[in-house]
Order: C-alpha cells, then sequence, then structure tokens
C-alpha cells in the first residue's frame, strides 16, 4: 500500500454474494481530482486481477501508477473535470481485506478459511466505498478484463447508480479457454509443495508455482502476433547458472518469460490470486435473472462503451461484440470500438495511444 | 512398442545433427502394404512429437492405431496400392533409441547424458530405416505436426530421395508463441522435484510436472471454439477427493482436462518429451543455407501438399501459407489447403472426414 492510499473499514458483517460473510472487512482505494459540488463527477475504475488501487500519480505518492497515461490532468480520465477513485479489489493483497488478511475472529490469516468470493464481491466492496464517500451516482464505472466484469457486476447490482459504463478487453462471462488458462494456472500454484493447502510460510511463498502461471499468464496476455516481431527466433545471450540442465533458456522470448515471472515474484499474495482467479471464472451475467438478456435488463444505463483488440486470446473479439449488442438492447448509445493493437489483452496497458483518443473521446475531452 | 513393431539396429556410430553421437542405435517401424517390384510405391511417415510407430493396425497387431482411419486398404494411406512405413522417432520411447534406453558405453540410460536431439537426427534415423529396407525413392513424405518438419528435414538433406512431400499442420520453424508453449512445458517438468535433473527413478517419474505440461499441450491442441460449443460453462458433477482445496474441478472444461492427464500419465518418458520438445524448438528450415530461401531451394519434389486448419494456434495459418508459398518457388506444383475445422491443431487426428477426402485426391485415389 503506498502512501497516496486511503483506506475505509465497514462496519459489521459483509455478507458475501455466493455465501458466508467476513467481519468488518476495509477497502483500501485513492483518488485523483475533487468531487465536484453536485456530487456527479465521480468515475469508479475497476482493474484486472493484480494492480493494486494506484493507478496513476498524486501529490502523496508520486511514484507511477499502473493507468499513469490515462489519469491526470489533461489525460482521458482528467483529473481537473472528474473524481477518480480506484479501489483495490475486495480479496486483494494491497490494502484491502482478502485471504491473506488477518481474520478478526481467530487472529489468525485467512488463508483457504476466507470465503468463496466472487466479482459481486469485488464490486460490492467499491460500492460500499463509494457510498461512504457520498456519492449516490457514478458518473461513469470503467473497468478493465477482470474489472469489466466487476464493472458489470456494480451496474447490475446497482441499477440507476452509475450513469455511464466503459468496458475493455472483458466480456459478460468467462469462455471454457480462458477458464481453462486460469485453472491450470491454479493448479501450477496448489502443485507447488510449498503451497501447502495455502498454509505456507509467508516469506517463504510457493514461489516456483506462481513464476509457473505468472508465465502462462504473459502468454495469454500478449499475442503470438507480437512475438514474431519483436522476438522472432532470436536467441539469447544470457547464460543460465544450471548448466547441468541442458534445456536452459535459449531463444529470447524464453528470457522474456523468465524476466517477467522473476519481477512478479513476491508481488501477489498466492492464495489471493487463486481467489480472485476463481472469482474471474465464476462471474456470468446470466446468474441475474437467469439469462444474459435477463441481466442486461436489470441494467440502467445512459452510455456505455465497449473496447477490444483484435488479437486478444483472453477475452476475444466475438465477446466484446456479444457485450456491445446485449448493452445496446437496454441502452442504445452503446459504442462498440475494436482496435487494431497488436500486443492482445495487454493493449490496454501497453499500447496507450491507441486507447487514449476512443476513451477521451468518449467524455468529450481535449486530449491534444 | 507392439507386436506389429519391427526394429533395425544401425552398425556402428550415429553421428548426431550438432554434435556427439550415439552408439548403433535401434530405430522402430511398422509398415503396412507391400513393396512394388520398382520399389516406387513406398510412403514414409513422420509423426507428431508423441506418437508410436504405430499409426494403424495390422495383421500382426490389431489395435487401433494413431492414425486408423487414414492407413488401410481403400483408405487415403491404401495399403492395398502402398507401402507404408510409420518409424518411431529418434529419441523417443517406443523402440526406438532415445534417452530413456540404455547407453551402450555404460550400460546405464542414457538420461541427459543423450546429445542434443534435432529434427534432423529424427529424419536421418528414419532415412537408415528407408535405406535397410532397400528404398531408394520414397513416392511421398508425409509429416504431421513435428512430423512436418521433420519431414522437411528429410527432403532437404536427401533430394531426390523423395518424390512427393505431405505437410500437415506444421511449419519451415517454430514460432516463438509456439516456443514459448513448449519451454513452460518443460519447465513445468523440470521443475517437479521428482525429475531431479533427469535422474528420476522410472517407476516414480515427474508425474505431476508431466500432468500439467500434458494439460497446457490440450490447450494448443485444440481451440477455443471448439470448447465454447462443447463445454460452454457446463459445470462438472464430478467430486474430487480433496475437499479442503476450495479451487478444485468446478467446470467441464477442467473435468476434460483433467482426464486428458490421467490418460497420458505413464505414457511417455519425461526425458524423452524434453528431448523432442527442445528439438521442435530448434528445426529452422532457413539453417540449411543460411535463410528460408536458400532451405527450399534444396528441395527437389515432384509435388506438395500442404493442409493447415484455420483454428490451429500452435502452426497457424499463415505458417501454412509461408510454407506453401517457399514450396511452390521450388515446386510448382504445390497445393495449399486450408481447412475451416473447428478441433485446431489436433484436428488430423481427430476430424479424419475433413483430412481424408483431400489426401485421398492427392493420391488420385478412390476412397468412396
Amino acid at each position: 500500500m503506498g502512501p497516496g492510499t486511503k483506506t475505509i473499514t465497514l462496519d459489521g458483517r459483509f455478507q458475501m454474494h455466493r455465501a458466508g460473510y467476513i467481519e468488518s472487512p476495509t477497502l483500501a482505494y485513492e483518488t485523483w481530482g475533487e468531487l465536484s459540488e453536485k456530487r456527479d463527477n465521480a468515475i469508479l475504475i475497476f482493474s484486472g486481477l493484480s494492480p493494486s488501487a494506484h493507478a496513476s500519480s498524486s501529490a502523496e505518492d508520486p511514484s507511477d501508477g499502473w493507468w499513469e497515461d490515462m489519469i491526470g490532468p489533461g489525460l482521458p480520465l482528467d483529473s481537473n473535470r472528474f473524481y477518480i477513485i480506484c479501489v483495490n479489489s475486495l480479496g486483494s493483497c494491497f490494502g484491502s481485506t482478502g485471504p491473506a488478511s488477518i481474520n478478526p475472529s481467530t487472529g489468525e490469516l485467512y488463508r483457504l478459511d476466507f470465503p468463496v468470493l466472487t466479482l459481486e464481491d469485488v464490486a460490492e466492496g467499491a460500492f460500499r466505498v463509494v457510498e461512504a464517500l457520498g456519492i449516490e451516482q457514478l458518473h461513469t464505472v470503467i473497468g478493465n478484463s477482470m474489472g469489466g466484469m466487476s464493472g458489470l457486476a456494480y451496474c447490475v447490482n446497482h441499477p440507476g447508480a452509475v450513469r455511464n459504463f466503459i468496458s475493455i478487453s472483458s466480456a459478460t462471462r468467462a469462455e471454457p479457454f480462458a477458464i481453462a488458462v486460469r485453472s491450470l494456472q491454479r493448479e501450477m500454484i496448489r502443485s507447488d509443495p510449498k503451497w501447502d493447502l495455502g498454509n505456507y510460510d509467508v516469506d517463504d511463498p510457493p514461489i516456483l508455482g506462481q513464476r509457473l502461471a505468472r508465465k502462462l499468464g504473459m502468454m495469454t496476455y500478449r499475442s503470438p502476433e507480437e512475438w514474431v516481431e519483436r522476438f522472432g527466433r532470436q536467441r539469447t545471450t544470457a547464460t543460465e547458472e544450471n548448466v547441468a540442465d541442458p534445456f536452459k533458456i535459449a531463444f529470447s522470448v524464453e528470457m522474456y518469460l523468465e524476466n517477467h515471472a522473476n519481477k512478479f515474484i513476491g508481488a501477489f499474495d498466492a492464495n489471493c490470486y487463486l481467489y480472485l482467479s476463481r472469482a474471474s471464472d465464476l462471474f456470468d451475467l446470466a446468474e441475474h435473472g437467469g439469462s444474459l438478456k435477463s441481466g442486461f435488463k436489470r441494467l440502467k444505463l445512459e452510455r456505455s462503451l465497449v473496447i477490444g483488440v483484435v488479437t486478444d486470446i483472453l477475452f476475444p473479439l466475438h465477446q466484446q461484440q456479444q457485450l456491445a449488442e446485449g448493452l445496446r438492447e437496454v441502452c442504445p448509445d452503446t459504442v462498440l470500438v475494436e482496435l487494431d493493437c497488436i500486443r492482445g489483452h495487454d493493449s490496454f496497458l501497453v499500447d496507450m495511444d491507441a486507447f487514449r483518443p476512443v476513451i477521451c473521446e468518449f467524455f468529450e475531452g481535449d486530449c491534444g
């Protein structure tokens, strides 16, 4: 949790969407800009699975955030005009309560005693922050990847509490390929003997499994097309220590994955990852009323924007089209933008030049 | 090795393509049909990474082979007309010498003392079998997946020894996404403590890592489109024993992967898998002369056929197009067939109705 992060601790029991409850959870969040007198300029950001609430730098925390080039004065999410809020997902490990937090009823870490987490819970956690900030209606909810589904959960469970919705590289629910990817990532972590059914030593976590899971993640966050351009069949000159193993890294793409895995080590709690990963599988807009159609019907939006990327293999383009079609039924002012970015699912993090104009236009901003 | 499998043991040192040699390797193979008097009707099949030489049933071994519906009387590879040979790849573990074989100079298993394996070695092993069978020129070399690259290696290293070439869901070389997939599969196996730098107990191999690798394999052998149709978001009713773990299998697609992983257990030696997997990364037609163009120029073919599948994510369609274009430069009678199968890379094993007519036509057969 950085110096710019604030927290709200809720009073009493927080009822979980599936079953069970947690006692007085804490939600961590950051804000940028000022809430207007009419309290009508608030934008809520839902992140993907792994980021914290530190979406952008601020006076309190000048370090770059994960969406640094999107949020700030004169940027698409313009802090001169809007009051922007990003909440660390319930179940995560950057200040919000999750499996890595102390269970007040036992004094021990929750670990696998944490109840089943859903994106409805993630949405509700954020709703309670918005409520505590005195905001009755959000100008816009915007969500990336898993955050797009959390955003849908927010809008469907609180119709009228959101005027506009932006979904980026997300969907109404996961398809089996994405479920398979995440299931295998979870199995990699669970197969690491150090995971020990979630009871790992916090100072000696199941890094081996987490490293494998991160590499598989990177393979689905980027695109084969990007890697052909970027690496081709280039060899790496870097050497590894273990010369007894003839299968050590030889190609640049292998070293790229290795570097990403190394960067991620220790950055995310393994149990929190497992809970959020499963929550991403479980979300299904159709569970809100029994069908996708009935789920969409519960929405009450003025405008919506769906952005997808042609090279995304985790939330492929046809899912963007399905989402936009469903939204258009209940919110005629829905725009679908298909971006021709080469960097796959992660494009919204790394291909800012493509995303900024689209989001700027949605907010009728002047982003030069 | 089944009852239909024959073996040839080569005399003396077998020089490996990169470096080193192995002493008197054995090659396992099966055949169907009869060699004609002119010895001009032989077809050589190169398999993908994991199959044995048992491509089809025979009088000696009536059990189904891995390409049962393709080979036999009246089938596209018509054993009434052709003499069909399938060699278990050098480096594999179904009768041919590989890392799981005894190193005659030590009396111990080769394990990681096996020299670096390349598909040029796989091709050369098969060439020596063909030679031993008294065949100077093959009617056709046909290869699937990794076998397509082995087939290219055969044709490029023995120009004139092959009249026709069929490549199925293969390429001139692997792209970085495929390398990344295989690298991660290898890392899963190598990360299993039981692998022990290749020195695992043969009766207690690194099954955990092999299971994970197989699941990732299945994710790239099939297609997301197939799984949407086949599984959607269907839940499984099967239960797992470990109820303490809340991340157990919930979706049908997870159970599907589990079943495939269980079937594969013990079916393939881990070290052999690592060697063949790396060999698939290493092959590059461009290494034959310094460029793809020069590699193609070494070929001397009468006709060639390239078959690819639109949903293949391991050897994508643009690689089929590149291969066909390169072949056409040196062999004008080259046909590219793009099949609209939904089952991805594995279609050549499971979507016989799509492949049979194409291959039948190539051989001007009458496949009803």
